[in-house]
């Protein structure tokens, strides 16, 4: 059976030309960019390319762009850098109830380091709203995080409108914008962070690559101490190859994005009216503000381990959550955090689209899917009780 | 010309069997790890099998390996990961002073952040005396990190030694083994070592692809939060081509060790012994405990960077000290720990051989390298007054 991938947001394939760029570098130049000789500023050179290229993406210059390993990385450096370059200013931290993992966990890490945080709410909808940012600051301020868009909801944030706040208030703004960059158009300038994480494999690059936006004259304390690479900001031997692969990506996607979100809009704008068609199907995140390609719904009366299985069987891949946490196995704390009941949230399913997505694809997955909720609800536990036709509101505990 | 690699302890090729292995995560099976659909699964399983063979090169169980992306990377999470879990037990660590920079600066990080930390000093063979160890442990010392083989100097130390101490003592170990893995047996049962850091690009596997052993049982606080990859030890979507790289090179090098020591290790005697005749050059490091393809030198009257630069133009490639500092142009702490003069340690050169030096490569390097001594001895300004025929500790203020 032909496999729909529909889950974008976990990770890409690499683009051909991607791979066909990083060959050389798994191959014959395997210098390393920090030795002298002709191979070593071969790979050095290949690596500032790569910058510019990850750099004009997101329009930023060329030095303000750190590589690392991923987004989970750069998220880590970000809270942490600030949080003990600046902890003489002050140890109060803002983040969402929405953020990634690698943010929430590092914030609470830092809690562990006498740093305060505020973990802001965010309405039914996932939207964090900017005069809450405003009054959660207090003169030991020195960091708001909140994440761009979340992969789970697709949801995108306010930015530059909690930017104006922060950069009235002299404190750092930093956005992880992993799900966001590759996806929408993203304009550091535009959006006025001062830091901002972002990870190739979100657009058909490979994993092993991200990097981090530091707004010039920003001081970050390095999270991997070690040599000069990266101007002394993040040692390690520099993933040549995948660092490579990120600047072609970059390049390939600033030349594609407006054809790209064009063609995953209205096919994700055809899953979203066909699902909405069924019962007791809720569309998760902001109907406009979100994610072009993404597609996230909550189904009353079913187990969506149970749901992601049968879809899988109908050669529908999709994710119950964001991938870093779908083994994992908890209600999923962004749902919770809209407003969505725990027996609801355990029926989350999110797809996302991607350049390869067909419309072929959208018409199989609209006629398989209420197929596979009509299936599901007939056999469900849950359901007992609940003929379809009843308020939708019903719970288990009916 | 003919280039002629011998900055193997700098970076090495991708041995084509890695590249083989890594190749179907490069293409087609491009599943997130952590997806529940089958290639995710598929990654996942990819991922354990590398494990398994990693841990197998170096003794260890499947489940004491934590993959990350570089050698740096995984010192900074020993050096940091166990500070922070023990920091209730004692706030003292010991360390070298020839350790690599990834240690020395994540322990002055650490001072910041109130840790106290005793850098050892070592013999004039770079040798760390485990009865100094001893003596430098307090009731507050709760890590004990020392290099397990010096890339610069190749001096191999005695950590089974060190390891009866800390073990009685109930301190943990940790060794950073990046230079040693892969160069000679090493077996973590053997060594006594709690962790142990290693990167696969120092054994033909790709860059991007390092590891942690992690004694069962020992408790690390991440470095890197986030999602539950690793067990929860190391956030980040996983880099799936490089961890199967690393897997397979794992492998080879199990299979081919004994082999490759064989090799490299009378190669480098023959160029060390024809070094040796010239006049004013020492072997730097231990003669005889030192890594098998290593040899490392200085050369008075002579500044490293034009040695390197000459002996690249007679397509010799070479280093005057570890990569990670090869462009900060300083004077090397490991040469000056060992007791050579600033002005000597300006001359240093080392040369790492490799599966693919030849017999031919050394007859060449053992007629060129002379020649280039010669030649700028004969042009440096370092030299004035000497005619090679004096007393050899002569210094550039005579």
């Amino acid at each position: 059976m032909k496999k729909i991938y529909m889950d974008h947001v976990a990770t890409n394939p690499l683009h051909p030309e991607v791979l066909d760029a990083m060959m050389p570098y798994l191959k014959e130049e395997y210098g390393n960019p920090m030795s002298l000789y002709e191979s070593g500023m071969k790979a050095r050179q290949a690596i500032e390319d790569a910058r510019g290229l990850t750099a004009s993406l997101i329009n930023a210059q060329q030095r303000e762009i750190i590589f690392m390993s991923s987004g989970a990385e750069a998220n880590n450096c970000a809270l942490k850098g600030i949080a003990y370059a600046l902890q003489n200013k002050g140890k109060h931290i803002i983040v969402s109830k929405i953020e990634h993992h690698s943010v929430l966990n590092t914030a609470r890490f830092l809690e562990k380091q006498d740093f305060t945080v505020t973990y802001l709410p965010v309405d039914n909808h996932g939207l964090v709203d900017p005069a809450a940012v405003e009054k959660a600051i207090t003169d030991e301020t020195i960091l708001v995080s909140i994440i761009h868009a979340s992969p789970e909801i697709g949801t995108i944030q306010p930015i530059q409108e909690i930017s104006k706040i922060t950069r009235s208030r002299g404190i750092m703004l930093h956005t992880d914008a992993v799900s966001s960059v590759g996806n929408i158009p993203v304009d550091v300038q535009a959006l006025g962070v001062d830091l901002m994480s972002f990870s190739a494999h979100q657009f058909y690059g490979p994993k092993g690559a991200a990097a981090m936006y530091i707004k010039e004259g920003t001081r970050v304390v390095p999270l991997i101490y070690g040599g000069i690479q990266e101007g002394g900001r993040r040692a390690g031997t520099e993933n040549v190859p995948a660092i490579v692969g990120m600047g072609k990506a970059a390049e390939l996607t600033k030349r594609d994005l407006q054809k790209r979100i064009d063609h995953v809009k209205s096919l994700r704008d055809s899953m979203i009216e066909s699902a909405l068609k069924m019962e007791a199907i809720t569309l998760t995140g902001h109907p406009e503000k979100r994610l072009p390609g993404h597609a996230s719904f909550v189904a009353d009366y079913i187990e969506g381990e149970a749901m992601l299985l049968m879809l899988e069987a109908k050669g529908i891949l999709s994710a119950s959550g964001s991938a870093c946490s779908s083994k994992a196995l908890k209600s999923s704390p962004v749902l919770i955090s809209i407003g969505i009941p725990v027996h609801q949230a355990q029926g989350s399913v999110v797809f996302t689209l991607g350049e390869g997505t067909t419309k072929e694809d959208i018409d199989y997955f609209n006629e398989t899917f209420p197929a596979i909720i009509k299936r599901l609800r007939e056999i469900s536990p849950l359901s007992q009780g609940w003929n379809g036709m009843e308020d939708s509101t019903c719970t288990t505990q009916k």
